[in-house]
């Protein structure tokens, strides 16, 4: 697996999720939301190396961590991107304001928030050497959603309505390419940097020469690789499933292989999910089964629930679809 | 003893102190600075009420554990009032700003932020029902440092110099009135009710009347009656002690009961503490023993310290001032 998941916090407090993205030749770091101790599970150079922010809205119990995380990540000298629904700026901005600074001539940080709006994302650039005084409008760009596509990445949000707009995340590595070995072993050809060619071929390129002899590019290509689709995460939290809702996540979350989703309540309490814009357990089930996920992580549970009522939870996720799970570290089934 | 003092936070991280008045009739608690995790180590309840935020300032290490105070302290019928240096309503009005607000029609939270400048108090006013957005100017007052005057308490404040006004505070009880009982046996007066007239006399009271027989009011209480010192707590961190802050520190803290005092480095660090404009263990030593006070309690060390450079910082102001401790729940010697 390419794409490392951690939930971070602990049942019935404030969650969050790591993701760290190994692409080979670098690694990329996701955190979506940042409430009250959820980084605290993490190594400090995790939390340092952190590249994408990613909040699904700002309630203080997605936000109320932002500061031991701002506190590693600050001063820096890559920038951080953090992306979030509509007022993020201004509320990020008011964040940063919060400290006397003291900052040193050479310091550099740079903060670049996306706010995410219906058809079109609004950016703002903050910086350390400022105080962070200045929001730098960079302006919009036009989206259905697409926050980062790179060779390797996409990363995509969609609004949810949680009374105020809530993101979810969709994050998907691009397919990867695989070498058939048994293939390669019966046209007798031997392993080594050619393979490497063989995968990312140069532009124009027509032949590849292998143990001295030539072969046709595309015709080698077509036998030995084959297209394995690459790991993709789902973050869904704090949003009414209603049938609009249903009907625009089902595509959406088509043959996502992880699909991490709030919880707050267990399904007697339906309308008690309804009223406060969150899910029961069986609606993450059924949104799960309805899609096609590979799993279900259940995640964001109410604090009303004790430890039984929590396994009872689960299972009436599990009742509709089978692979739903709690992250590990809860140790709870 | 009536102020009951706990120092939060661990060695080398984040510090804070929490005195708890027990005033007989009420409880008053108060918070001096509010770093990183340190209110964790109380008990929600105590959090949550929290009379009085005192700040010696707001850098990062002193108000970067604000928000899980504000938490369960935002919202709630008493008034909370805070102290700090100039700039201290304007930040935190940006921390109550950092967050997406989601207000129930019915709730009431009302900040009281008084900034202490030289001469006087300039106050301002924030309200939960209005998301915090207006900073209400309730004006100025003047004062020589004295914040808070009551029957049973006084707190001041002194502005030190940490490259930016660092406020200390000295929170005293008023003096004590204790019957003296062998007195009491020696004149064969029975306790009972009177003894509280004797202590609060009515205004114009000039007797009292014990066991059927009256005495002259002032004649007795001259009698029954000892002052006895009020306890007392400083509050001192993140400043230069240089002669000039010595001279005005020694008699503002002439006769104080505990001394909380910041002692970032080793005395053989003293170029550095000068230069960050921090103490040494050995000169807040000798500033405890100018100013004759009852203890000294050393905390906020600097995370450069490992356990056995932190016992032999604490020795050096031991060899100045013996009666010099850390927080017990550091179990260092």
């Amino acid at each position: 697996m390419s794409l490392r998941l951690q939930v971070l916090g602990a049942p019935g407090r404030d969650n969050a999720l790591f993701v760290r993205a190994d692409l080979g030749h670098l690694l990329q770091r996701f955190l979506f939301d940042c409430g009250q101790d959820c980084t605290a599970g993490l190594p400090l150079a995790e939390v340092q190396a952190v590249d994408y922010l990613c909040f699904s809205h700002l309630h203080m119990d997605h936000v109320g961590g932002f500061d031991p995380f701002f506190r590693l990540t600050f001063e820096r000298p890559q920038p951080i991107t953090v992306w979030g629904p509509p007022d993020t700026a201004r509320i990020l901005h008011h964040r940063f304001q919060g400290y006397l600074w003291n900052i040193p001539g050479d310091s550099s940080g740079t903060w670049r928030v996306h706010e995410v709006h219906p058809g079109h994302l609004h950016t703002y650039r903050f910086e350390l050497p400022e105080a962070f005084t200045i929001a730098h409008d960079e302006g919009t760009r036009p989206t259905q959603g697409t926050l980062l596509e790179t060779e390797h990445l996409s990363l995509e949000a969609l609004a949810l309505d949680h009374r105020t707009p809530s993101l979810a995340y969709l994050l998907r590595e691009k397919p990867k390419q695989h070498v058939d070995v048994r293939k390669l072993q019966a046209l007798g050809l031997p392993s080594g940097a050619w393979i490497k060619q063989l995968k990312e071929p140069l532009p124009g390129q027509r032949s590849l020469e292998v143990g001295g002899r030539t072969y046709d590019l595309q015709a080698l290509r077509a036998e030995l690789l084959t297209n394995a689709p690459g790991d993709s995460v789902a973050y869904l939290t704090d949003f009414l499933l209603d049938e609009a809702a249903m009907r625009r996540l089902v595509p959406w979350l088509e043959g996502v292989q992880t699909m991490v989703c709030e919880s707050q309540y267990r399904h007697a309490d339906l309308e008690l999910a309804r009223k406060n814009y969150h899910l029961t357990s069986v609606q993450a089930a059924l949104l799960a089964r309805e899609a096609g996920v590979g799993e279900l992580i259940l995640f964001h549970l109410s604090d009303r629930y004790a430890s039984r009522e929590r396994s009872l939870l689960l299972h009436e996720a599990q009742a509709i679809f089978p692979n739903t799970r709690f992250p590990e570290h809860w140790n709870l089934r």
